[in-house]
């Protein structure tokens, strides 16, 4: 056995989150693509079988108040909140992570404009110019119905460009590629000093990292459920407005889930108070509820303790992999500093598209981003030690 | 036994569809809420179990490729298809209804302007005054964004508002509350004649009578899936866009699923050619794949049998209704012509909301609108003549 495979051992043992992997459904896989599709909790399919044969096949209708449906968006929002740093009433479940990303910008838009309006001067959304696209295609389609310039910035020159005109400004809090890990505090401040209104998309961050929403005063975040949150495929995303702008929240989906007084079928639009006012239509129950379930393996575990394992198996990973592949085969493009660092580590190589083929074949799931990133998630939750030296090891035989 | 009762025994036993009840999950009581929440299609819970654990348990992330996650939305659109008049290649299955309402009305409005934009004139979008509150608050949200105004018009005086500043005009097939079914063809053809372009919401028709989209060259279409259709709670709803019209199809959520290239992770937007398009976020899988399972209830259906079964049946209810109900005790608001009739009965008494909840405890369930309205809807896929027969004398019961 070799000194890292016995190192990896040791830190196995010595774990304090090892106990969780057995919360969930795993194989001898070595799965590292939690940061696309999380694994499936082992409390999910029964509460699934529940949600569909008593809830739906036998109460039915009823379900809608007798099982707590109508309510799950903001009980389950308030599950999450405690993972992104948020006190509860602030978190609304349900839609797309695109819904919600236009949901946020354009309200954003309307919150930096105030009582102005258009004619306030406010007339330019700043964007991520390396997000996942989606966000930049809403941000475009957001820009064009508030009469918005949609301006796309490197996010280390967001400060420099913001100015009078920026109404608002959209950031992913890690990249989806890179797994670079952005200055939430620090961007928001700058937002917030340029007078406009910040939007965090939290899908690479949230549940791998503290967020302190509420602590740095974020205004308004977007994440998706189905990373590390493993709440299923397309589960669904959410949305949180901080409580001091709730009043002002103007959303442009206002759906009858977020009237005042749904059940009331007024002809006037009046919206509700609080978070549900994020809501649009009927919550999708059987994608929300397996979601609620899936969040269970939180339950005593701290996101600081995830965070300490997720640097440390990153770090491991990185070592181990600087020990095994020939030299010059792969380059990272993860930050070595923390404070830079998500939980995803992406390695450029020549053919990456190939590689990540044949790793999975040999049991290492990954995933490719093009043109030339392998990329390889840590979810603390049920990844260990063992399995960064071993995906390392593969990953070095696939290699040369 | 009652002559009635007869009667309903003698029809139960020659209705061709009367063995599709068997493929539902089913008990004692009198379900006529299907118009709000199908019943449990019989296929559902081990599909799921297959969904959850085996798609997204054991082969995790391949379940996109392998387990046609990724083509569900358009793989599940061409199933509804055929229950609603369309060729295959124009429905995606997706988000909720309200939001689908936001991208086709949207949309028309862009198709109405063509190249003109908003300097053409038409800066009108026609809403149905007694629409189901969502569609028109979210054509509030869609005018205001579009820089039109909104107008609601009872249907029967559309044709009238009609004219060279209307752009879109939303309307319900069916309406929610009263079970009036609206003249299609006829309205269609009179938006077309003024320019305009015709947006139908089919929550209430879709699975219970024809609709004939293509036949009546209907512009764009939504729908929900869990009411005649049994998708389940909160399942996700449908898009249809005409064909002639899907390169011009302009979204307001131009999510990275409607992308050319979803996976080329482009920073420039280039719309799916065809009925992805319509297409925005990750889609919910669990509640979609349930709805998948639950369409094959209407493998052998024909919609035609089911629209005669279901004419038949809410004539047969008003009949013993009429026979066993005081006299004057409860008014029908629906209209007694076949053609302006969908599959509901609606019945005003006062306390309705009481009379009700007293009939769920004697286990007919329907449900309550207000102010006054009693809803009894009929899936005839699994509603009988001896159900309507008993459901009418527990209400004449009850209201004596």
């Amino acid at each position: 056995m070799s000194d890292l495979e016995l190192r990896a051992r040791e830190r196995d043992a010595a774990d304090p989150l090892a106990a969780v992997r057995a919360r969930f459904v795993l194989d001898e896989a070595v799965y590292l693509d939690g940061n696309s599709l999380g694994a499936l909790p082992a409390a999910v399919p029964g509460r699934m079988e529940d949600v569909v044969r008593r809830q739906w096949g036998s109460l039915r209708i009823r379900s809608w108040d007798e099982s707590g449906w109508w309510t799950a968006p903001e009980r389950i929002g308030d599950r999450i909140a405690p993972l992104v740093g948020a006190a509860p009433g602030q978190i609304v479940v349900g839609d797309s992570t695109s819904v919600n990303v236009f949901k946020a910008l354009v309200a954003a838009v309307r919150l930096a404009r105030g009582t102005a309006g258009a004619e306030g001067g406010r007339d330019e959304i700043v964007v991520d110019a390396t997000t996942f696209p989606t966000d930049g295609y809403i941000a475009g389609s957001a820009a064009r119905m508030t009469g918005c310039t949609l301006r796309p910035v490197a996010p280390a020159e967001v400060p420099d460009a913001l100015g009078d005109r920026t109404a608002a400004v959209l950031l992913n809090h890690v990249d989806y590629r890179t797994g670079r890990l952005h200055d939430l505090p620090g961007l928001t401040a700058a937002v917030h000093a340029a007078g406009a209104v910040a939007v965090w998309d939290l899908c690479h961050s949230a549940g791998a990292l503290p967020v302190g929403l509420d602590e740095h005063g974020v205004d308004l975040a977007v994440g998706c459920t189905y990373k590390y949150l493993n709440g299923g495929p397309g589960s669904p995303a959410y949305l949180y407005v901080r409580r001091e702008l709730q009043d002002r929240f103007d959303s442009p989906l206002p759906g009858w889930n977020s009237h005042a007084e749904p059940f009331g079928m007024r002809a006037d639009y009046e919206p509700a108070a609080g978070a549900p006012r994020g809501r649009v239509g009927t919550p999708d129950i059987l994608s929300m509820l397996a979601l609620e379930a899936a969040l269970e393996v939180w339950d005593g575990v701290s996101v600081d303790a995830v965070r300490a394992k997720s640097l440390a198996l990153t770090d491991f990973f990185l070592e181990c992999v600087a020990a095994y592949a020939p030299e010059g085969a792969v380059e990272s493009l993860t930050p070595a500093a923390h404070a830079e660092r998500g939980s995803q580590v992406a390695l450029r190589c020549p053919d990456a598209g190939e590689v990540m083929k044949r790793l999975i074949a040999s049991g290492v799931v990954g995933d490719y981003r093009p043109p030339d990133v392998l990329r390889f998630g840590f979810t603390p939750l049920y990844v260990g030690f063992a399995d960064a030296e071993r995906a390392a090891r593969i990953l070095a035989d696939t290699l040369s």
